[in-house]
């Protein structure tokens, strides 16, 4: 099920707090008064749960390390829903000092088909690297890596492999046991991403997810345990809205803007999305229009508008028509991305000339030239 | 179930031939005017079957390379009984000029939980190299490696991973989904030790095993066929008799005889163990004995006495009632093992000197002589 799917369902049921507490999941908002309200993702209630991140906090408050994680699958898809996650790092290693750690999961894009062989996604994973540390990220304390060439990575995956069952990531999971044997050996290596910087580097770490990831969290809090490692601690995220009001999807081309989309499909898919609007200009401009129900709005409040007195205004001129949908929100919006993607570009230029730093292993940054016109 | 029982089991059938048909494997008979029948193991029906091996031989008639593999998960139960199997290899290796690959499977004895961690077999694994590679293996042409710390066979694991669904293995296997995932991704980690000879090195391979381990071979064609792979061939041996008269276990002590075995529990086991013996001498010499139940026999013709008139004087000397169990059989044979512990013992001195000539990685000899004795 979809992230915002799954979040909608569980908000309707009156009983969230408890079903979040089921899983040893907090609402976010009594940790705000130690994390602060600097950031809008903290603030606005993009973070909107966690599990056991006031232990990290409370290391953080006594200036001892912590590292945090998240993996990408490399693939050529990279979108502006993307990025609320790495900004988010980005501001926790900022404030924190932590190490982040990326590994780029080419063997889970090969075991689940997204791809023929493993070897064909390098230059993908390179590419998707420069995108996600252009977003500001230095070279100092981070780990990434290419998951199936990092034959430690392996090795802990293989050594978490005595600590699951096959019945257990079936139940999890919901396998039928037709599935490739990669997909459920898969969920080890995932441990082992998680893991390896408190195994091998002797850090906490933290997670931050969609809720509809969790199940991959507890399964290696299950290994954690068995294996008497500290066990990772998760954030939970609310992702953008999709264009089209449907969920945020790289498989529904007109729900999301892509990193790689020119300036005239940018246009085109933001000029389409949905809004609160009304259905003439004046109808909207005499009784307002609802926000709630805007893709535009959300991706202003979630991700583009990082000023509060600016997002009350923009409420405020919605609420009240003063602000048109396709007049006024939805230029400044594509007028925003169009920005954010020039100064982006440029910021990869300077990632690119210090790739290897970011990097645990050799890369061969030859293939980055290599047929290709996205640089 | 154990090889032994399953040849009998199979041999007690008069449709023996058609089993093994059904999967393939065809009687070695025909093949020997092409194999020759100086080596006792064809001669005398210790190999006596194999499948596709027409195909390895008659690419060795043409000076093309093949390579013969054979895994070993390191323990410290090397016996005699295994020692078939790699004499055999040697003789082949000899014979054709092959490349002999033998992975230590130390993932093996760790994810079948022989072992609490992955490194504590590592000491192991270099033992049982140099006991294997003092049968008589130059470091030409023998490729050792440590399997779980041999990246690229990690990397092809992973990479077959996709072509075997759990039903497929756990209807080979007879699993119950209550194992752990390990066990049943080692499945692909032995397809890797299979083909990797080929895919890396572009040989085809011969995997010379007991009956009983061919769902392993059959689950490693169906990945080659999938993947478009030289299918691995196979030839099939009948291993040494159990000296209690049950099948030969390494968790049975007294059925077989341990290379670290001393003279006191060698002269015990071969002197406690079951023959056609009669019950007084008086009645052996008047009657005769019976050769083919004597574990005695079985020993000395598949293994220890390698000349054909020797062996048919002892036969006769048997069956004449000339031969007396416990005064010239069984003192023949503890003379017979003690001889070719001690040669083999010299043997190993020199293996060692040249150890990290077989390894295909790095190894650290330096282990060898931490807290040891038994070199």
């Amino acid at each position: 099920m979809n992230i915002e799917d799954e979040i909608q369902n569980i908000e309707k049921r009156t009983d969230y707090d408890r079903i979040l507490e089921e899983f040893g999941i907090s609402r976010i908002d009594k940790l705000l008064p130690k994390i602060g309200r600097e950031n809008i993702f903290f603030r606005r209630g993009v973070v909107f749960a966690h599990r056991d991140f006031n232990k990290i906090v409370d290391r953080a408050e006594q200036n001892k390390k912590f590292a945090i994680i998240s993996g990408r699958g490399p693939s050529s898809d990279l979108h502006y829903g993307h990025f609320i996650l790495f900004e988010l790092i980005r501001f926790i290693q900022e404030k924190y000092n932590c190490d982040f750690f990326l590994p780029l999961s080419d063997d889970e894009k090969y075991v689940f088909r997204k791809v023929d062989s493993i070897g064909e996604t390098y230059k993908l994973s390179l590419e998707n690297a420069v995108d996600i540390f252009a977003l500001g990220f230095k070279p100092d304390n981070v780990h990434a890596y290419i998951s199936s060439i990092t034959p430690r990575i392996q090795y802990l995956a293989l050594s978490f492999s005595v600590n699951q069952t096959y019945n257990a990531i079936k139940a999890a999971l919901g396998l039928t046991g037709e599935e490739n044997v990669g997909t459920v050996f898969y969920s080890c290596i995932q441990a082992a991403h998680i893991l390896h910087p408190t195994t091998d580097h002797n850090l906490p770490v933290v997670v931050p997810v969609g809720l509809d990831q969790d199940v991959f969290i507890r399964l290696t809090r299950d290994i954690a345990r068995k294996r008497k490692i500290t066990s990772p601690t998760s954030l939970y995220i609310r992702f953008l809205k999709g264009l089209t009001g449907k969920p945020m999807s790289s498989s529904a081309p007109e729900s999301c803007v892509f990193l790689s989309d020119d300036e005239k499909t940018i246009k085109r898919k933001i000029m389409n999305a949905l809004t609160g609007g009304r259905s003439t200009v004046k109808e909207q401009q005499k009784l307002g229009a609802n926000s709630d129900v805007c893709t535009i709005y959300d991706w202003f409040e979630k991700y583009f508008v990082k000023d509060d007195k600016e997002m009350s205004e923009i409420r405020k001129g919605c609420k009240d028509g003063e602000l048109i949908c396709g007049l006024d929100c939805k230029p400044r919006l594509i007028e925003m991305i169009l920005n954010h993607q020039k100064q982006h570009n440029n910021r990869k230029k300077e990632v690119i000339k210090n790739l290897e730093k970011y990097f645990d292993h050799e890369i061969d940054l030859s293939v980055l030239n290599r047929e290709d016109d996205s640089f």
